[in-house]
């Protein structure tokens, strides 16, 4: 990367895994619509971990090991057969997960956090945690002296964009911005921040008018759409970590204490 | 690409060269600040054709072999020895160009008509002539059956975004969505139309702030950006011709009648 006179970004934004920063970086994982939702709110609801789980093979394996779990996830859309749960932060709002497990297989959000695994910090963020992920993200780089690298999920494994995403990363740099240590956007984060400026009018209309939302609407998941609309929810953070064989999980982060 | 269940876009936005769309279509390049202003405001104040230089020595020659054209262009951000003009819409403004030519290169603005020179329609974008441009492309889309696709410059040889392209595409799309043929934007287009509803608040501070403009006003050039900033200024559409040994020349597209 070639960057101008002035400081050297320290707020990265991918719009597409693809571009994702290849140097270490506390990365945030955002799918919107709906993996970290369906995280976010599974751990409100006191699931002590999730299972990461990128075929329905390895996430029906991990159910029969782990028969505290629940099987939650989607293919096209909706959960395969013999799920608990589809990738529903809607479901998951309605369901007891204390003292339970989750997983999750998704289409795109499973993908990008197998992408990421290999970086220091890994936190999930979207709308529903923007101020605590955006909390924890500062916190995190300013410890470890590195980059804030925010990644956007996408679609079609990645290699397309889903506004919903670039909506959600720049409701987080715009908490970024605010905190006390000031991190230097680069454009893609300047840029995403503009799109959340004009999308914060009205949440859940934005949201249902991206391709991903209308596609979900259709499927008669709008309720899951409205859901994930709503900022600063939960006060929740996923991070990932990297167990035995290779398993991926998501467990909640501790905040640090409030300023 | 893959598309979900409903229309296939017709509006198409790349937010850097290399992934502007390889099938036909009408396309709109765009360089904010400063090579699509630069054109525009040269034909506003009567340039007959504008020659597009893929270096220095080829713009020399250019202005050797045609005598009555300036010389005008940039190379980081300043115009190089010997130079009629910087790339600068401000100083073109000042010049009287009627019966005159330009010849202008440029670090990225150049490349990326040479780019897209292979396209059977191109036309000169950016927030000075955003809605002349956007109706001149939606007619030539709707007479050739083609989709619109907008393409940004970008910086550094157009691998790294430049937002103020970004938001000159906004702009373009809010026109485009206006007009009585309705086009189908793609996630791209609708975060362009995003970023440019938030940035319209205030367009000289939003373009000032970002990347490019940080570093023209470094330079000296805060005068250019400024007037970069100003919208549907002129009523121009500088339109690409591929001329005999492969010489690009911009001249002025006749506007369609007023509906």
């Amino acid at each position: 990367m070639v960057h101008g006179q002035g400081q050297r970004p320290s707020l990265l934004m991918a719009p597409l895994p693809l571009v994702a920063p290849r140097g270490a970086a506390v990365a945030v994982a955002i799918d919107v619509l709906r993996a970290s939702s369906t995280a976010v709110v599974a751990h409100g609801r006191g699931a002590h971990r999730v299972l990461v789980a990128s075929s329905l093979r390895e996430a029906r394996r991990l159910r029969r090991t782990f028969a505290d779990h629940l099987l939650a996830g989607e293919r096209g859309g909706l959960p395969p057969p013999g799920f608990d749960l589809g990738n529903s932060p809607w479901q998951a709002l309605a369901a007891d997960l204390r003292g339970r497990g989750l997983v999750l297989t998704t289409s795109n959000g499973t993908r990008l956090l197998r992408r990421l695994a290999h970086l220091p910090v890994v936190l999930v963020g979207c709308l529903l945690n923007r101020r605590a992920v955006a909390t924890v993200a500062a916190a995190q780089a300013r410890a470890l002296g590195l980059p804030v690298a925010l990644v956007c999920a996408g679609e079609a494994g990645g290699r397309e964009l889903a506004l919903e995403d670039v909506i959600g990363a720049g409701a987080i740099v715009e908490t970024l911005l605010e905190l006390g240590h000031p991190l230097e956007p680069d454009e893609w984060a300047r840029l995403a921040l503009l799109a959340f400026e004009a999308a914060r009018r009205d949440l859940p209309s934005a949201l249902a008018a991206t391709r991903h939302g209308r596609q979900l609407a259709a499927l008669g998941l709008g309720d899951d759409v409205a859901y994930c609309a709503r900022l600063d929810e939960w006060e929740v953070v996923p991070r990932l970590e990297r167990g035995a064989e290779g398993l991926l999980a998501l467990r909640p982060c501790p905040l640090p204490p409030a300023r």
